[in-house]
């Protein structure tokens, strides 16, 4: 079934979960009914209804698909609309937001609801569902109107999928990256700092920094420079780039004590790294100037929609922005394709679908229309020439230009969005940046950002739970625990001292091995636990016969086996 | 000379130059006239003095040296003191100020100053001295009170030292960190992000990752782990800790536009890093704990007081924070002061002197009294087992605990603050840390703060003076640079990929070389000028000889010699 008409059938099974709460609860006042991801809500009040009631809910709406009611559509114009909507204050107030279109309504059986469609054709055309919780909800997300109940349901085409949905959940649930970071001690959050700031303890910073080192080395690799840059600045710098009437109003705003002088946190490095830029003049001969940093923006989130690694106040970027020419682009956007690609095949999440993502006809986007179409010609264009999965969306453009947004499958089915790439030619012309040509004339550069990771603490939240918290043996918090049976301290001291100087270089380069070594006297049973808990990769036994015969014993999920010690090194770099 | 001495006898000049001005412009009221390091100074209003005026003042102040008379110390009431200082409104406050204490003269000829002295015996015991240059200076620093005219001088023991310090001055100013940042393309300011706000560009960013990496590898390598901390945090974490009430107004504060909650950017990280160890119950078996973070803090500094990277608003530092058991105090400090020891020998700077900061008797330091005795011979134990050139200085400590702070002087004689340790009880306490002990009681851990290059943008603005911008060849921006001499592109291709496999290892590890080939049609003097001005430590010629032999021509201060291509790695490896 396409993307579509699973959309229309779980929007489809709102109106009819809509039908049954009203036969059962005449009183209800319905809110909105959309489909999302993987199912549908409906927003109800007027009515208590509890998780208790769900079951008899359901019954309701299974007879009713039973009975293959047909879903028509219908066009009223507003005043019959609001005849028919009379008793419904929400529906009132969005036909009055719409007074001047045509009004669409769908109806099944006595049902009418105001709606855009599309519908399936009959209520027996929707598959299977299930209602899945009950949530508070504001009226149209604004915390000073009515509360509601948001009725939340899934809908599958099949009992297949529906149970292989239910699997993931269930998956999902087990791979929560709050529950596992707190497993793993890989990061924790104090109330004194307060939410969604979170601080990253030795295994959680080990691993991010492997991650944002492997990916900052890719693009050192392709000729970009680190750069640093600091995390306030005057709020002129964002007046100049155009963010601030577009976010103005999410920026943390800094203030100056002695003098009163006002500073915004960075949400973003853009304008900073078109400053360092501007900062000397600039000949073609160096194009393009390719910077890269690995730092945190700020954005203030609303406290509420805070979750883990997911949705955090302190976002480390691992950014980048190429100044080229017009005539560089293509290669350029070639170049940082190729390094997403490679980074998320190697952390396993190589299905990549890429949404080309445009403007559309309102008036949010900065800078000269054509110089837009252009722009996308080119977008689209570097999909095609490198053979990205991709699909357009409009609308989805940032302010200042087109981008490609790389959406990430995990291993469990989900997708995420992702890295980006992203033209533009906004900023460069209102900080007036500019390189002399061949000619000795003033040209204005192209601006490429472009971020592999994303925020590093989102990718964590979704590596987290992609690798269940087993992390490949690269980029482990702790790679290798030694555990000791019985007095085998001199063998021990030996292989501490080889073990500090085995250095892996694959993928990450100079990747000094992460080890500990558990000499307690606890007995063996104790030790494992402790080290599977940590799901560390690789457990390296030492015994008294080991000890004698000069080997190991290693143990890995793939099994165990002895090893020499001075073969160590190279077994290790095999994992 | 002692330090005292020299600082009276700069006292006594002061007092001069303030009679030979009273003598020359008799409407001149008088400030203060304190000495200062190299010289001292004097605060005057009422009259319009230029720089025209200084050696007309200077040949005065020759003639009352010459005359030797006596400066005398006197006694006097308050009611006395306003008598003799009717006409002199700034004296006038000075002694309400302290009218419940005897007032102290001090008279030269018919020049009387307040003054709590010392002095020399007479105007002949002054040694040389020179006026040297003028600024504006708010009387009692406060931009709301009168601006007065500051008189600068200088004045040494003898001719020599005063011609050794005008040296000095002149090499200083060759040195100037900010000539240097710019001409070696280092850093930037741009004023849409802000004063005291650096921006590094990808060279000044090599050369700062470079030693920050090396300074957290020493720790590194001493069981130091990274942690990651946000650079905002709710003020209730300064609250608990202490800082609020100590550093409130120096806060830079943080105001979410979306709910109104109040933040602040840290100044710090001690209380940031509690959080951590507080994160997860801790036993005495894993003590000492050990972080370490190289992260940006933020101080609302005037902007008056901004200067290069001398200081700045942005401020990263290399910072550690061990938690410790009383019992492991004294190795944890050792293990610091040879870091210490080995970064600034590194760096060329090994002549440290330690300050051992103790508490006074004011009420700004938090904690236990006793406690604080029993740190402070604690701190004085290290000192002497460590075998460091100290000094005691009281009313130096931070307000929770006793610190040595190390002075290390660079190439042209001047001393600097670099690195400290700090002990540290109250911290711990107010976040009531804990770990279990031995017989499974909570014990408190003690905290010792460290910092070794202390902030990295103050120790460049030292480095970079200290070098003059000839940084060693390890951690220089770009170590080498290729300049071809007619048609040796084939060559040059071996080259290239030759230079891109070499690693250096030392001091910092894993180095990857960092160069750069000028193949342009520009000839060989062009090329060496730009290669020059950027002082790169290597420069490797090849010319149409040199790719027929496969080898270079190694160009350092040190002189011209030729390398084989295959023994180019080596030699690198020996800069």
């Amino acid at each position: 079934m396409s993307e579509n008409s699973l959309d229309a059938m779980r929007h489809s099974v709102a109106h009819i979960m809509a039908l049954a709460v009203r036969e059962l609860y005449p009183t209800t006042q319905f809110g909105i009914g959309p489909s999302i991801e993987n199912g549908f809500y409906q927003d109800v009040t007027g009515v208590k209804i509890t998780e208790a009631d769900l079951p008899k809910i359901e019954r309701r709406m299974r007879e009713i698909i039973a009975e293959k009611l047909p879903i028509t559509e219908s066009e009223v114009t507003v005043a019959e609309a609001e005849k028919i909507f009379a008793n419904q204050p929400f529906k009132l107030e969005l036909i009055k937001e719409h007074a001047d279109k045509k009004l669409t309504l769908y109806t099944i059986g006595d049902y009418v609801d105001l709606c855009k469609g599309p519908h399936v054709a009959t209520t027996g055309d929707v598959g299977v569902f299930k209602l899945t919780k009950l949530a508070g909800a504001y009226w149209r997300g604004d915390e000073k109107r009515e509360q509601m109940t948001r009725i939340y349901g899934v809908a599958f085409e099949t009992e297949a999928e529906l149970a292989e949905y239910e699997t993931r959940l269930e998956e999902a649930k087990k791979r929560d990256h709050r529950k596992l970071g707190k497993e793993l001690d890989l990061f924790c959050f104090s109330p004194l700092v307060g939410a969604g700031l979170p601080l990253f303890t030795p295994r959680g910073t080990a691993l991010r920094d492997a991650l944002a080192n492997y990916s900052l080395g890719l693009r050192g690799a392709e000729g970009f420079s680190k750069v640093w840059t600091p995390h306030i600045t005057k709020v002129d710098l964002y007046k100049k780039s155009g963010h601030f009437d577009k976010f103005g109003e999410e920026l943390f705003m800094v203030h100056s004590q002695i003098n009163g002088e006002e500073f915004a946190m960075k949400p973003m490095n853009c304008p900073h790294h078109a400053q360092i830029f501007a900062s000397k003049p600039r000949s073609y001969k160096e194009m393009p100037v390719r910077y890269m940093e690995a730092t945190t923006d700020y954005r203030d989130e609303k406290p509420g929609e805070l979750g883990g690694l997911s949705r955090v106040r302190s976002l480390t970027q691992d950014d980048s922005h190429v100044f080229c020419r017009q005539s560089q682009i293509k290669a350029e956007i070639a170049t940082l394709v190729a390094i997403i690609q490679k980074l998320y095949t190697t952390v396993g999440m190589s299905k990549l679908r890429a949404r080309l993502s445009y403007r559309d006809d309102s008036d949010k986007y900065l800078g000269d229309k054509s110089l837009w179409e252009m722009s996308q010609a080119q977008i689209r264009e570097a999909a095609i020439e490198n053979k990205l999965d991709y699909f357009e969306a409009e609308g989805e453009a940032a302010f200042y230009g087109p981008k490609i947004d790389f959406m990430a499958e995990d291993a469990i089915g989900r997708e995420h969005q992702v890295a980006t790439v992203q033209l533009d030619f906004v900023q460069p012309a209102r900080f007036e940046l500019e390189y002399t040509n061949e000619e000795g004339k003033p040209e204005q550069p192209v601006m490429i950002h472009h971020a592999t990771l994303g925020s590093i603490e989102r990718f964590l939240s979704v590596f987290i739970e992609h690798t269940a918290g087993r992390f490949p043996f690269w980029c482990a918090p702790e790679q290798v625990r030694v555990l000791t049976i019985g007095d085998v301290a001199e063998f021990t001291a030996k292989v501490r001292a080889f073990l500090e100087g085995v250095v892996l270089n694959e993928p990450l380069k100079y990747n000094e091995l992460r080890f500990s070594i558990d000499e307690s006297k606890d007995n063996l049973g104790k030790k494992l636990k402790r080290a599977e808990e940590l799901k560390i990769p690789v457990i390296i036994l030492i015994g008294p016969k080991d000890a004698e015969a000069g080997q190991v014993t290693v143990r890995t999920t793939g099994g165990e086996t002895k090893v020499a010690l001075d073969a160590l090194a190279q077994h290790l770099r095999e994992q």
